[in-house]
């Protein structure tokens, strides 16, 4: 059995020790040194079409939660698709939008800035009531309403299917329309697989919807947001901060406009992180199962997207 | 009946709107224009010896969670002290808490520094593994260690009296030292009420017993912390962050070292805030308690100190 895993620009070395362990009769190859025969690809941002060029395979895994690199591509029907479910990469969004929430909600950077010039001003902007609300209520979105709620934050979430999770009002698109929902929310989080019905998603006529001064919160893909869209929710005062994770062009170039915004707040998609270990073994388990046409883990809907 | 509010500097019209709302009957004075015949006082760094001055104190309660401005004062034995125990005061500092353990977890003043200068460098730190000891394990300590738990960090605390809190580590001083407690985290919080077995317990001896690069979070009262000695465990390596909240005098002076120092992060006793309208109720309660001989709620061990 061989393993090619394209990734151009990560660092997978801990990748292909994990898997060695678990099973050392495979053979891995890592782009742009792939071996073209491999029957599994593991696959992160890989070159437009390179996937076609392999002639033996059977399954396609992402690296990480998102499919819509995979999914652009013209792959044999019989080819399988899947993804990775790590409850660390999970736990590790969880973290960072309970970070990102509290840092809005307490007005922390005031805190920060009075640090500098040695101020004592206690709320000196008072501290927010936030109503958040969650595009997408996959794995990741459940868990993050959950931990909101636990915060004791009220919590909304928006999806395709309706989701039960106890003590978040949860609505899905046959309910009401997405304007409809983000007008109930003030600070709002995209958690979204990348599809073409969601593209461009985060647009002016949604941001229009939400009350003045609301929060935008990107977790997801670059490609949920018009860019030029954020600015002018901006300036008409629908959006008073901003944080974003992911980006169109990643990296962000230095000279782009987000960089040193005072309402927008970039950290270099750092939100969630595999944990290499998982997800070794979570391809590792897929491969088994696919020889025993079994079920697979986490697969994916290709029409779907997700 | 009549009620006194000794609360210098602090904003106390809401409260007594409050306690007007609940019961047009009460008078309320205010200090400095405090009544010295009422039966009940409440307060919040009062000047000392002035409850003293009462001459027919029936309950004395505070303003906030804490209770060493009163239990300091040489009250008849008669008086009951009771205190504020607010779901608002614990859930504020729940999120306090969790916005400090996240922002050093994800090194997020790196991200932070970077939007100003358009840089991208994810991981420039790896996130760091913090196993978190939490001193204090009364309502608010209970709490935070679940809400800690939740996020999946690894949480113990150290009380007099041993807790039980599902999926925390509790220990009691007969378990074993502080210290040895302290070596087995690297993130210390203090929420321990301050009495005179309290008082200077964040020492140097203390912070030795530390891994080093820990973290300090103090939230109780800046009679815990040994100033001097915080500087000298971040020159010897054993503490490399601390957040503090409390401050032996409040506000901090404007010249006091701890401001604008790299290591050290000052908030303006912002972490919890008493809802003022839970505050009147419970005080009223406790009133009608007393009047009819029931056990109040929330009522304090003067002896003990909490």
């Amino acid at each position: 059995m061989s393993i090619a895993i394209i990734a151009p620009g990560r660092n997978t070395v801990e990748l292909v020790e994990h898997i060695h362990n678990m099973d050392p009769g495979i053979e891995v190859s890592v782009y742009p040194n792939h071996k073209l025969d491999a029957s599994i690809a593991i696959v992160w941002n890989q070159p437009e079409g390179l996937l076609t060029e392999f002639k033996n395979l059977e399954l396609v895994s992402s690296l990480g939660a998102g499919v819509e690199h995979i999914c652009r591509e013209e792959l044999a029907e019989q080819i399988k698709v899947s993804r990775i479910v790590d409850p660390d990469l999970s736990n590790s969004m969880v973290k960072y939008i309970n970070l990102v929430v509290l840092h809005y909600q307490k007005n922390f950077q005031l805190y920060l800035d009075n640090n500098k010039i040695n101020q004592w001003k206690p709320f000196e902007k008072p501290e927010r009531e936030l109503k958040i609300g969650i595009l997408g209520a996959g794995e990741m979105g459940q868990e993050v309403a959950i931990s909101l709620y636990n915060l004791e934050f009220e919590v909304l979430t928006y999806s395709n299917t309706k989701k039960e999770i106890t003590g978040v009002q949860s609505y899905s698109s046959s309910d009401l329309t997405i304007s409809d929902f983000v007008s109930g929310v003030n600070c709002l989080i995209c958690l979204l697989p990348l599809t073409p019905k969601t593209e461009n998603i985060l647009n002016f006529g949604l941001f229009q919807s939400l009350p003045k001064s609301s929060i935008l919160i990107n977790v997801a893909r670059g490609g949920h947001l018009v860019e030029e869209d954020l600015f002018k929710a901006i300036e008409s005062g629908y959006i008073s901060d901003a944080c974003l994770d992911v980006f169109r062009e990643e990296p962000l170039s230095a000279s782009h406009p987000f960089w040193n915004h005072e309402n927008i707040l970039i950290t270099p998609h750092i939100a969630s992180i595999t944990n290499q270990k998982n997800a070794a073994a979570i391809v590792l388990e897929n491969f088994k199962r696919l020889k025993n046409n079994q079920s697979l883990l986490f697969e994916v809907d290709r029409q779907k997207g997700y």
